[in-house]
């Protein structure tokens, strides 16, 4: 096995000494395709001392400058966008188009960031007093890191790094080990737009890495998404060091139909937002919550037929919705929780396990399944479960509906599905839940906006991307100035003496 | 002469009926290098027609999409810089390097108009009273018209459309009939950006047209930037009609060089914002104001032999720090000013006239030219030349030259040199002039932030590009909200009847 | 009569020399209850040099000073709430409940001037080339003047001078001649609060005082309401003399009913927007327009009875919903243009004319009075009517309704109500009006967002009051600053000597 | 002893159950001035208890409602600044003129908070996509605490809790216990400007009930201001609970001189600023930087005198410019400090120890003092001394004054005195501190900009108070929205049956 995914350090990839391989697999065949690196802390080290080293030119970079890094990034981006979802897709397992829809919305990213010269703007107050103003500027952070989950090995550390290098820090990303060959794309086409060396770093690795970095004094701030207890981990120990931390946890998304919804767009919503992408999607929708027997009734009628010829295949097959799950693991965990389902009472509508892709038998696939009648105290409402399964729960009315919701202990995505102004104005305003979507399931905010969950799906004070990056990568400085009377006083043009 | 320069409507260039042709010249050959339209006024109806048929698609394309077309022209504009730059010299006269210079700052506004998902926001305010919410948003105006001068063909459009068109405004651009070409190397660029046909329009013409555009009905907005005689008349007729109008106008720039002034760059920077692009720039250095005999004498010593040695040529002249004047009218009135100088006492310490650029015989070149001892009452001080010369106005203290600038009508731009911090804060909090440089003899802000002058220097309430354009070119709607209890109010699902 | 209504000038009221007087009514009784100054271009002249003798000093004063002025202002205007509820309703004639509402909403304004030091900042860029910072501060104008109407005396004026005065201006105020006494107690209050004398002023008069204030070199910028016509030659007058101007004109709002619209709350909805204050008010209901014939059937039959039954009065009697027309002669306009009405074919299903209210026989009274069956070519739609009257346009469905209110010249207010989201988001989308109610029939915004038409119903390009505001009152200045290397370059503690 | 300190809860002064008492001193006298409660975790459950119950109607109050109780507020603070400041004074020492001015500093926290309408709105973005709109709006956390020191116990607590509850949330303040009693003060007058119950809460203790905020799952936010040691702890441990921290904490200032500085105002800085409120300020100037030999000479001949005749006394005495130390521990370890700098080679210019206030013979009073020849690795430099001592280390230039701040852990405040823009501009920039006066000694920002340090003087990501202060306190809800087709899609007016 030659492919060895290495870091990325100081402009080029290296395989650093002694680190430990772990291997990287293609989840629709079962084949391992790589060696991913564990890197060590004294990896790490090397990695801080590079960024360390690139902060104070980067950070004094004219922000014009920077900026037209990131529109040539952009364009590169674009340009290798095919390339960019096939490695994904061959590490992760989505379809093609889910491959580059993930690239296109991780653009978003960059987009924003190439208005950074606005973004970055501080405050100027004159005459806060007689003769002294006053001015408040962000300046970077310094040396900043990002840890990232498979679930979007391009999207998400895109929420991150263009941005906090926009804001003129430098970058550690530190990939998930189970697709980080993206990552080192990722930073040649930063290379290629004219970066310097060691403002984008990759360092590869586990647990050990991701320690090592939270405890590192040298790192100023980390930003992560993954699963909740992983997130309150990495937000404990990351302020125990003193750091800015934002720590993007699980979910448990919910999507509430009310009787007056449009029943196709409800069914439509469902079916990609529950099973798009085998439902590894922190905003997959999770929990239907049909409003009335009389909803939910029509509901499962017309979505159990829909499940049931749900086409799942490898990511070049055109014809899948779905791919394989990522890991023989996660697939074990999802139809273990299938059964506890079955088990605590929940009626399994549809059952995807023993799916069998003719091919790729030692594929990682399992099918949709759909659950109704699912209580708020079964295993499969109270866990994450990852993939690609509906567990149904029926509200009697739209209070009931919102009580449910707010006893989940996750608050990251939910929707409503009504035509009423009224139902719909008062679940976004009331609903403690950080992300909703009207009519919409899978209530990503664009770009220039900012995501984020409430509760236990995000610990930290900073939802991710859009204008609340900017304030997490930059610390203010706030300046109060005033003058002693000098040359301009007259007709003295000698410079005034000490007195 | 085949090279006729017409009218870019709705997608295309078209040679509308009837139009009398004026003349283009190549200022360094005194030669005729093509002939522009002069449109009617029913050309630009017909113009209005196709701008108006393209709002409504326009203005509701998402924000951002029209984002993304502003992305692909910024990159086609940095691919054809060279090329605008050799038709900006050819019909304008500036140096190559110069034209560069015009379309990368330019530029500038695109990048910030690729920003307009984040700049188009409005605000949402929830709860101003109980269960009553308000947001007020931005939309498009509809058509928009900018009219440009001369002195730069490529970036005073840019200062406006750019931003207009991302608002999702559809424009109309009058550029100066002496170097009209440059606006259809545009146009074309921005139809292989996307731009859909019909939204970005070019009409040729005169003052027949201006009056044209200003009394039109269908559109709502016009920018100008031209001298302030015709700023004024713009203001008045277009608001006359009812319009929102931004009209720049003229500009008198003096720079102030304070005893402890850093000679070296107060010389240089003199130097180049006197006499670059040969004066004719609305942020020109006119009138250096030293502080004092010590540093007035001081001064012109060092000054003097610069502008003998001054090196005057075509465009393509490598050495060349300035080519000719825009018209043989502009070169004799300048001329002519000079000897007004002259008769009216001040000291002409170098006299450019008479210069002769070998081979170049019947160009309308001028050498550099310096005076001393200005008086206010001169007509060198008290018109705009728009010409390579400056008219040193000596000052006694700082309060003095405080008070010549403000006797002044113009307030467009403005420097101070100086190291001391009490001088330059007081000169930049008090001085009535919109942009000042402290140690900087050209202040033109940045894309991000907006240029404009105060007093006779602009008229309206907007300064051009950057945040002021956006306010400019959107209206606000303020949205108030309100709903009637309805489906979600308990156990009724059956819409409530009208009751 | 000994109640002469004079100016109010650098602290004092005064009667200036000379000046016509007029008289001023009390419209319930119908009697003369004083008399006001008809001022001159002279006494203007006066008055500006006041406001600008006071403007250096006042804009300079720090902000967090200015804002503790209006702190204490709004205190004032609280506890002297009822006086000049009283003094409005005596010279206006509404009703004491709709004087103090008036008052209330006006405190809006002066509520957000108190955060003036948050909304004056500026803009910093550091770096903006190396060693380059550029920023951007909004300074005071001058003096600005405001020009309002009979309609709110108390309203419409602090929608311009509270924000105006806390941006550093100086303030001239023109009030209604038909009610001009509040103007005085405002300006006594401010006086008490502390505001320097000569910054806020008021002139009294007509036309005549108008002209000479839009003529004024002086004065940098008008604000006014009132009608179409004038607000149109307003904004040409002022933009003749370079002046920034924004003129509010009138309205003909609309309130679509949709068949799923809360009928008690549109009733509800129809009777005080149509009816308050005598329908004196820009933002009054003029044009319920009923989708679909059920609507519009069930809509009129439960008007009828309640228009019959409106109570009308003098401001002191509690019981009145509304009070008498502000002059005979406005009486006269409105009898007529009802009689247009029936003559025009419309069916006037309630009849106000010829109401007498006991011991007011003399007063200028008219009860309210409902049409149906209105066309848009009648007078009684094309007419501004400001009186006790809606006009019913019947509407065959949504697509219709939107087409009569695009057709109509005016965009001040409008409002939809139903309870389908879809319907309300593509009104308030797509409609041509500046402010939208979602069954909110008069969207006022509140005082932290800000008040404008579309149409004939602006002219200008800033909405009143709120953030718009802070834009109109003040200028932009762009600093762009760079220093010479100088005491900090080592061991060389002697100031730079001249080089 | 009668005067018991309680818990402010729900509206009324409790004394609770059990707790054990503390005394609390008059540090002028040395004598006991009260006692104050220690409270348990028990207690603190209760006071969470009452603060959660209160948040869902007061943060659903209308954002203009909760403005005007701040207006009130702001008021009632006025009315009795003379109440609070003699109340501060008697149990924390500082001379009454400076306990006015904490509480005027803290008043511009509460203007600040009046403009809450403004500063909460949200953002929307029409179209996003084709009929997709999307708004982000900030919400309420819930409770939030605080945890304020002795310094400033009336300015401190207003950095948080105004703001805090101006956004909606329900505040617990946990005063220091060494002056406890003014907290008291704030909730009564809190209480008469019509805040709710239980919106605003004290309680009394010690670490105890520290450790029960940072542990209590119902507190979503804290605020902390005290030495850095504590403030780590804070952060971490409020982390690992999942709650968002500021923590902010100690400082050593310095203050550079270079060669150009007037030196009059240094010394008057200096002073001030070193010696003020005895130098118990986490913005006291700590080491006096002169660059130069000369400029450190000149300093310390013109400094000695002045220190010697420093008058020290109790609050009521006029002429005092300091008064005691906040008790007798820190009393003994200021004296303690002072001997180690002298035992550890430093010059002590002026020895403040053994003063004696005549009548006030116990009260905790100790002289200024000043170093000179301080180096780094002394514990005079190493530490926080808080007390009226003055380190000066002599820096050799000015690299040496950065490189020597930039050595210290701090980052709180810094100062540089000079004449010179490049000296200034070039420090502002550089120097890693939050908080950077330009000829100004305490660049303590105004309250609508943010205060805050760097590197271990402020854990976690938000500066204190202004707009800072709005971000911390809320949290962000995207909602994103599209709706299906309804009513208003042509002639049928019954609403869509389900699909």
């Amino acid at each position: 096995m030659s492919n060895i995914i290495g870091n990325y350090v100081g402009g080029s990839t290296v395989k650093l000494n002694g680190g430990a391989l772990q291997d990287v697999f293609n989840p629709s065949t079962g084949e391992v395709s790589g060696q991913v690196q564990l890197s060590t802390s004294e990896d790490l080290d090397e990695v801080v001392e590079v960024a360390k080293g690139a902060v104070s030119e980067w950070s004094r970079t004219p922000v014009g400058m920077r900026a037209q890094v990131m529109f040539r990034f952009k364009r590169l981006l674009e340009e290798n966008a095919d390339r960019i979802a096939s490695t994904i897709s061959s590490e992760h397992g989505k379809t093609h188009d889910d491959a580059l829809g993930e690239v296109t919305r991780g653009l978003e990213a960059v987009d924003f960031a190439c208005g950074i010269p606005h973004l970055m703007k501080g405050t100027f107050s004159e005459q806060v007093a007689r003769s002294i103003d006053m001015y408040s500027i962000p300046q970077a952070l310094g040396v900043v890191a990002g840890i990232t989950p498979f679930n979007f090995p391009a999207m998400v550390p895109m929420w991150m790094f263009p941005n906090a290098i926009a804001c003129g820090n430098t970058f550690i990303l530190k990939p998930s080990e189970r697709d980080p060959s993206v990552s080192l794309i990722i930073a040649d086409l930063f290379k290629q737009a004219g970066l310097p060396d060691g403002v984008f770093n990759v360092i590869q690795g586990d647990k050990v890495v991701v320690d090592a970095i939270l405890d590192h004094p040298d790192i100023a701030a980390v930003s992560f998404v993954g699963s909740t207890p992983v997130a309150k981990y990495i937000y404990s120990r990351g302020a125990s060091s003193g750091k800015r931390v934002q720590a993007l946890g699980g979910a448990k998304n919910h999507m509430v139909i009310m009787p007056d919804a449009n029943m196709d767009q409800v069914v439509d919503a469902l079916m990609g937002a529950g099973y798009g992408s085998a439902g590894e999607r922190c905003m997959a929708v999770a929990v239907p919550v049909p409003v009335g027997k009389q909803v939910a009734d029509n509901l499962m009628d017309r979505m159990v037929p829909l499940v049931e010829e749900l086409p799942v295949g490898p990511p070049d097959d055109s014809k899948a919705a779905m791919g394989p799950i990522i890991t023989r693991q996660s697939l074990e965990r999802i139809t273990s929780l299938l059964q506890s389902g079955v088990d605590q009472g929940a009626a399994l509508l549809v059952d995807g396990r023993d799916l069998t892709v003719p091919g790729f038998e030692k594929g990682f696939f399992i099918g949709g399944s759909l659950f109704d009648q699912v209580k708020p105290e079964m295993d499969i409402y109270k866990e994450e479960i990852f993939g690609p399964v509906l567990s149904t729960v029926r509200a009697d009315d739209y209070e009931d509906a919102i009580n449910l919701i707010h006893g989940n202990p996750h608050g990251n995505g939910v929707a409503i599905f009504t035509r009423d102004g009224d139902a719909a104005r008062d679940f976004a305003s009331r609903i403690e839940v950080g992300m909703v979507g009207i009519n919409v399931p899978i209530p990503v905010p664009v770009g220039y906006h900012s995501f984020g969950g409430w509760k236990q799906s995000l610990f930290g004070t900073h939802h991710i991307y859009g204008p609340e990056t900017i304030h997490f990568y930059t610390r203010l400085k706030a300046i109060t100035s005033r003058w002693p009377a000098g040359i301009k006083s007259g007709a003295q043009y000698n410079f005034p003496t000490m007195n």
